[in-house]
């Protein structure tokens, strides 16, 4: 094999690769190594950690085929060093790779590819496909996977939900203490139900840059593909049945005010900080022969603290929060302006933005 | 008590101050108080870990004598989160303190004065005194400071040296490996000689502030205190003998070539990507009929690097370091081009800036 393509393209795209690559001290330790294909002047880089693989194409100047492998993390910082706009050159001989670009000489000791373990295939002609604008992919998924748990003994909550009904898609994540759901594309074609791991998702949101424009999504029974500019992420799909989360939530509430986000984020702040000793709950609760919503901590060894914000309510309620869901679901929340919806009893509460109903958070309530 | 104060100063104050306190699992508990107290219109906020103090004044709009203590990250962190702009008011009512701001209330259970540490005493009269720019401070400080030890088992080693010579004064750094030294302040009238742990410097490094323009130190027997703007630090010294550094300094070194400063980071950095293995050890060498200067790493298991730069130099030689302190030295001097010396044979490696001779940073080799 011998290569030679840009330095900034090059250094991006090992990047990105050798994030998924597993770190030196895997039990396969060819997982550690990005898989450097050259074929038909076309150069691409692979990882993966067996759950998800990444294929990222790189334009080249001139190519001769081959097929080798390099620790990643190696590669990566020793171009990511390199001055910028110089030329690097990647020859293979034998086992050896030599990387150089002008003065900065490598010499890397690689694997053969045999090694590298077989990517996923997926049959795209029978699998189900959708497209939508890259931005709204990023604040959807950016709005959702917040919810997602880490609790590994419940897989199924690991994941963000894909799924259809009444012709839209949806994606949802839950974590059994707050839900998020957001209507992602409508109207579509064909159905799916699918569980993407939260972590695979996260990397295609690292992966996205300013310079693509769609991202496709590809599901077949026990996978996913995202192709997105010159990636493809390609992720296995949980294993299990998702809750059916969407009795859970309200489409009104008894009680509802409008808020400015960040001043309501800031009180939350200032609540949390009194409510350490206490699990970091914190009591909402709304005053309609005031005017006021208002937020208090619980009064502990450390002292206590109330903050109120004048607004239009009609009824007076009380819960108990755990500050940290309601602060995540505020900064999820797109708009200047969130509804906050509540019940007079104990309920779960429902945050939105003040004019798009396109997005729903709910928090449980703590015990008063 | 009872005072008024513009958020904005409280909160940088107490942001400072907060640092100093020690944590909530202090042995003793007070220390993570900050001790407030209003005297003839005046504020100060004081906190102490014992090594250290710092007391810093608060311009007040009206404020009725009194003195508490309160937990000291739970009132940075509250006042931080006010909008900026917003007067507080902060009152006593027994060890109760009520802070308010608008519409946001708090009450934080205090700690009477009387169990506060007293603060060390300094004999201002008596005590030698220095004044400087706080912009040469910061610089020297920061050049001489990275080359101190962590290791506390040599704790006059975990300071920084300051000492007069020929009317100069002047601060050092060793940690046994390597060593900085810079002429700090020159025609001093009064001798120190004082090991000032890295620890304080550090914090008075971090409490500089743009609207400061000068620093004075005072020292006396066991302490140290910093006064700049309306921030007071003070320190004690640590007990012991410095090394006798001087003489290890060479004025001259056989070889000498002179290279840009970012351009030798970047090949030290790229040598030190294959030297992980090899704890970090990277060859320095001058080849004088080629006419370069190249870094390379040493051959192992991951592979080999070498780089190069032409130079202007008449002798070869080879000289093996830590490149973690070569880039460190690097990351230190203040001009683009830097001197780097050496000798044929195995001695230590001097680094300065091509042009001014006030700062001299010594590596030394590793067994080749």
């Amino acid at each position: 094999m011998e290569i030679e393509v840009t330095g900034e393209k090059l250094s991006k795209a090992l990047a990105s690769v050798s994030r998924v690559a597993a770190g030196a001290r895997a039990t396969l330790p060819i997982l550690s190594n990005v898989l450097i294909r050259a074929e038909s002047n076309k150069v691409s880089l692979t990882a993966t950690n067996l759950d998800m693989a990444v294929v990222e194409y790189v334009p080249v100047v001139s190519a001769k085929d081959g097929v080798i492998t390099v620790p990643a993390k190696l590669i990566a910082e020793f171009v990511s060093n390199l001055p910028r706009g110089e030329k690097i050159s990647i020859k293979t001989d034998g086992m050896k790779v030599k990387v150089e670009a002008g003065n900065y000489k490598s010499t890397i000791n690689g694997t053969a590819a045999d090694d590298f373990p077989e990517l996923p295939e997926i049959d795209e002609k029978a699998a189900v496909k959708y497209k939508m604008g890259i931005d709204e992919f990023k604040v959807g998924v950016s709005e959702v996977i917040v919810a997602a748990s880490n609790d590994t003994t419940r897989p199924a909550l690991t994941g963000v939900y894909f799924n259809t009904a009444d012709n839209n898609l949806y994606i949802a994540a839950t974590d059994g203490y707050r839900l998020a759901e957001r209507e992602f594309i409508k109207k579509v074609s064909s159905e799916v139900k699918a569980i993407v791991p939260a972590s695979s998702l996260s990397e295609v949101l690292r992966s996205i840059s300013d310079d693509m424009d769609e991202i496709e999504m590809v599901f077949d029974e026990s996978q996913v593909r995202f192709r997105m500019g010159e990636i493809e992420i390609t992720s296995k799909l949980i294993d299990g049945t998702y809750p059916d989360y969407r009795s859970l939530i309200p489409s009104e509430t008894g009680i509802e005010v409008v808020l400015n986000k960040d001043e309501l984020l800031r009180i939350t702040k200032m609540a949390a900080v009194f409510s350490r000793e206490v699990n970091q709950s914190i009591i909402c609760e709304t005053d309609a022969d005031k005017g006021v919503f208002a937020i208090s901590s619980i009064l502990n060894e450390a002292g206590e603290n109330r903050s109120e914000i004048k607004v239009k309510v009609e009824k007076s309620g009380k819960v108990k929060l755990d500050s940290r869901y309601l602060m995540a679901a505020l900064n999820a929340l797109e708009e200047p302006m969130v509804r906050f919806g509540m019940e007079v009893k104990m309920a779960p509460v429902l945050i939105r933005n003040e004019k798009n109903n396109n997005y729903r958070h709910i928090v449980m309530p703590l015990n008063i």
